[in-house]
């Protein structure tokens, strides 16, 4: 058989707290780039993986909420990426397919077909938006903003953790939408970003508002009617006293928790009952059948350069470790992207 | 003029932490029994009053949330009644009418027609059911758990404060929708009440379980998919440990938060997104269009014996405070009337 070396990110043992580059090893395994006999799975070349915050719950020693496995030390780690087919059993993909879905950690990887999510057909744009603008994040914007937040034009919107994968566009699906948007993010840079490049209407650095309930004052006089939650915490505390009648706060994320032992305390929930207030939480794996629909909106856009879309690229697997901490921190300006190999 | 005697209940001054008797006095008034000279008003013979427990919220000195208008120090209370009229400049009311509606803590009170909610047509069900079962709390649970919750048959209910006004009437419509449901409230008593007499398939006592995790995981083995609101803080928290996927918490009141100057930290809000939660509050008052449809639904049971309605009911305004105050402490059992007049 021929074998071929494969680097691989591999979890070192359960994270508490936030997760260090340290937590992860890269180590150099081999795999046979022939089908074991029999297989009915599918031989991949990775080329790009994503870096999703949602990782970092799986990093953790726990019974993995219903539907989420942890991640087993010793092991790579799996997550979303893109790649091309080398050998498949499955007649679905044939060699040369390029593809999106769940993937690991490596070079090289033998998955399940019922992982990959998607053929690629439109190639006529960066491949590495197959992790972001045209994957998971712009599926989980489109999906939270549109089927749970159900936007009308007019309406003023508020977006945590703008200036990132998911963020960027629900922003924009805004503004496309007639919404008035406002972002926060955790930088200067971030913040010029959201108002000069992605058309948010004003943006805030809420690392420099102590009191961001008073921000929120400032910046929705009126209210907020659709609140794009990604961090949670004190954030959210803070929306819900500026939420207005008949608001939706669509929880798509609360990445400010995922590395606290013990969550903080949201106070202001009595504020859902005086505002009549839905706040939904959803997964994005639960709307995939509205990818086709989503090209639809979005590819034509993107063709006519309507919609802008701020990647943060690293190159090689040995970047990966700090590229995901980063994530942690704000490090990465929009979506973090892994670059394993071109084509 | 014919003045007579008006005896009413004043809010001494703005309340903190929780109610007292003392923070309420009985004043003796006088009223006209004539309406005034171009008056559009509707003077009303009060007969029943109720006990809510938002009545809490406008004692507090602060901006009401929109659409409430806190208490004024020095003028009754205001609050849902059944009431007789006795002089209407108002076409829609005639002398000898019954109305359930907005009404003032007092023997009688001069009010808006756009206050009266109903007028009684069903007079063959004890009149005080227009303060609950077939008034505000009737639609509350009518609306909270079919408009909010959309039960499905087979599905698993959880009600907090089961055994008060509003959370007997959701232990009664989800058995008739098939659902399976489970209540808690503050003493054996009303446990055994909800067990024997309400029709709950089980219910506990949650000041006996200090591990609230543990006591829903041990009645909902599977999880619950609709927790029916109504106490907040604690019991929310660990709710939201043990709700299913597609779980819907219908947030009807926090009444365990009201008195407090700084609500109790949630801290297990990420649930919403792992089981993808909807989580929405509501007001009865939006629903009230809804009434003709919730009275079709609800006679014909009461008729049949179908319905049973637990009322707390004391006699005379002198004991309208120590009652109000009482649902603080949970000394009501069922809903808490005051009888002023029986006609
Ligand atoms: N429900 C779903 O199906 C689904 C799918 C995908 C993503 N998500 C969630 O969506 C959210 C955004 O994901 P993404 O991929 O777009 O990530 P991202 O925004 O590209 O990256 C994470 C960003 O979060 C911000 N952040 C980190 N720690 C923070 C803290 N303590 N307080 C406030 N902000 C903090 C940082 O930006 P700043 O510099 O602005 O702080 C960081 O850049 C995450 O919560 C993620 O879990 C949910
Ligand atoms: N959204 C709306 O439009 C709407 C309309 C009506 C009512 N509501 C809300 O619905 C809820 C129930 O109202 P209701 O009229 O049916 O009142 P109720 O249950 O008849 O009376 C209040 C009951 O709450 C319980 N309670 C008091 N303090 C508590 C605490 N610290 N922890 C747990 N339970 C506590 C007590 O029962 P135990 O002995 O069991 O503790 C008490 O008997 C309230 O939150 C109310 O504000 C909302």
């Amino acid at each position: 058989m021929a074998e071929v070396k494969n680097k691989q990110v591999v979890l070192k043992d359960y994270v508490t707290g936030f997760p260090k580059e340290s937590d992860m090893d890269i180590v150099e395994g081999t795999i046979s780039l022939k089908l074991p006999e029999g297989s009915n799975e599918v031989l991949l070349k990775n080329l790009y993986l994503s870096c999703d915050p949602y990782m970092r719950i799986l990093m953790s020693k726990m019974e993995g909420p219903e539907g989420f496995r942890t991640y087993a030390p010793g092991s790579p780690l799996t997550g979303y990426g893109v790649a091309k087919v080398l050998e498949s059993a499955h007649p679905d993909y044939k060699k040369g397919d390029l593809v999106w879905g769940f993937t690991k950690w490596e070079e090289y990887s033998l998955v399940p077909a019922s992982l990959i999510l998607f053929k690629i057909k439109h190639t006529d744009v960066p491949l590495s938006y197959y992790t972001g603008l045209l994957g998971m994040p712009g599926m989980t914007a489109y999906a939270g903003f549109f089927e749970v937040g159900l936007p009308k034009k007019g309406e003023k919107v508020f977006v945590s953790a703008a200036s990132g994968a998911v963020g960027q566009l629900v922003g924009q699906f805004a503004k496309f939408t007639g919404c008035y948007v406002i972002g926060s993010a955790g930088s200067k840079d971030k913040v010029d970003l959201l108002k000069n490049k992605l058309g948010f209407d004003d943006a805030f650095n809420y690392k420099e508002e102590p009191d961001l309930n008073g921000a929120l004052k400032r910046y929705f006089p009126e209210g907020i009617d659709i609140y794009f939650e990604n961090v949670g915490g004190k954030t959210l505390d803070a929306v819900l006293l500026n939420m207005r009648v008949h608001g939706r706060i669509v929880v798509c994320g609360m990445v400010s928790q995922y590395n606290l032992a013990q969550h903080e305390g949201v106070t202001n929930l009595a504020n859902l009952i005086f505002k009549r207030i839905r706040m939904q939480g959803f997964n994005v794996a639960d709307y995939y059948q509205l990818y086709p629909k989503f090209l639809e909106y979005v590819v034509p856009k993107i063709k006519e350069g309507k919609i802008v879309y701020v990647e943060d690229i690293v190159e090689g697997l040995e970047n990966a470790p700090p590229a995901l901490v980063g994530l942690f921190s704000g490090r990465n300006v929009g979506k973090q992207v892994i670059v394993l190999a071109r084509e």
